[in-house]
């Protein structure tokens, strides 16, 4: 059982009881998925918040044009997820796809709501944590805005620092919202300073 | 005294008695902006939650080179300033500006670590604002990916409906991340159609 690394992430945020843990691990699943599975599909509802054990994820979007467009990725430690379609309970417009075989900790929308009444402590978990995802998303507004490709993808490394090695670079060039061979340029020259 | 307007617009999230909310009452501030002034200046630690009673704000980010680019919009029930530097307590990267005279009702770090541990719903409370924030942030990320820049003046106006006509054209311009030339072109072929 990996359950344990879950709650010794929330330990990082609030103090849990061990009673209070193991209400949150009742109402918690593990699930294992194969690289290339989908995690959340476009026009599904996301029924899970979902916790990385294991493995490497991304989320993505896919425009009228049949484009990919990777708006996050996820490794272990990191929540996953389209939270505007679980929060509104709403057909997802993000897709999540396992780029490796993963191991997710997933708690299901009505067992959350059971658990914000039941340890309430899970409120300001979840706040702090999407505090900083907020935080970080405008950020990437800012960024996108105001700086040149090169400096996005040290800004991406610094982020993800231990991604970088995991997901294919074409990946990583949709996430910055520029070509793969637009990223091989920057790389090159940044290995030839 | 405007201060229940903010109450009204906790309740509409969570149940709050009126000891509580005498309780939040205590530790919020009202103060008045004029247009022009800056309620958040990049450099400066941002020390407040402010929550707009009456007028209109921009929040932005200056480029090296100088240029304004506008983050996001501010009016009545809304929340500003800049949440990055609000929870590390750390220099602004934003600024925040009244474009009009301003009231807000406004709650400083120290006494929202307090109200946190008085009023615990408040966790909640702002749990379920920062969630839909991020939700709007995300959407703006994949707007700005795949939309042509029409079609995201279409859902700005959807999003921010009754800010259009108090805020300068230039403006909305920064905030699509387009020149103002080409917003005026946008509108008039729509007015056309």
């Amino acid at each position: 059982m990996e359950f344990p690394t879950l709650i010794d992430h929330m330990r990082l945020h609030i103090s849990l009881t061990d009673e209070e843990a193991a209400t949150v691990l009742s109402k918690t699943r593990t699930r294992k998925f194969l690289k290339n599975q989908f995690v959340v599909q476009n026009g599904d509802v996301c029924q899970f918040e979902s916790f990385v054990l294991s493995g490497c994820l991304k989320s993505f979007y896919i425009d009228d044009d049949g484009q990919e467009h990777v708006v996050a990725f996820a490794v272990e430690n990191w929540w996953t997820g389209d939270l505007g379609s679980f929060i509104t309970q709403s057909p997802a417009e993000l897709n999540v796809q396992c780029l490796e075989n993963c191991v997710l900790a997933q708690i299901h929308y009505s067992e959350l709501q059971e658990l914000y009444r039941e340890v309430p402590k899970l409120e300001r978990f979840f706040r702090l944590i999407i505090q900083n995802a907020f935080v970080a998303a405008q950020k990437r507004i800012i960024q996108n805005f105001t700086l040149p490709a090169r400096d996005r993808y040290l800004q991406f490394r610094e982020q993800y620092s231990n991604i970088e090695q995991r997901v294919p670079q074409y990946l990583v060039a949709s996430y910055l919202g520029i070509t793969k061979e637009f990223l091989s340029k920057i790389r090159s020259e940044m290995i030839m300073k």
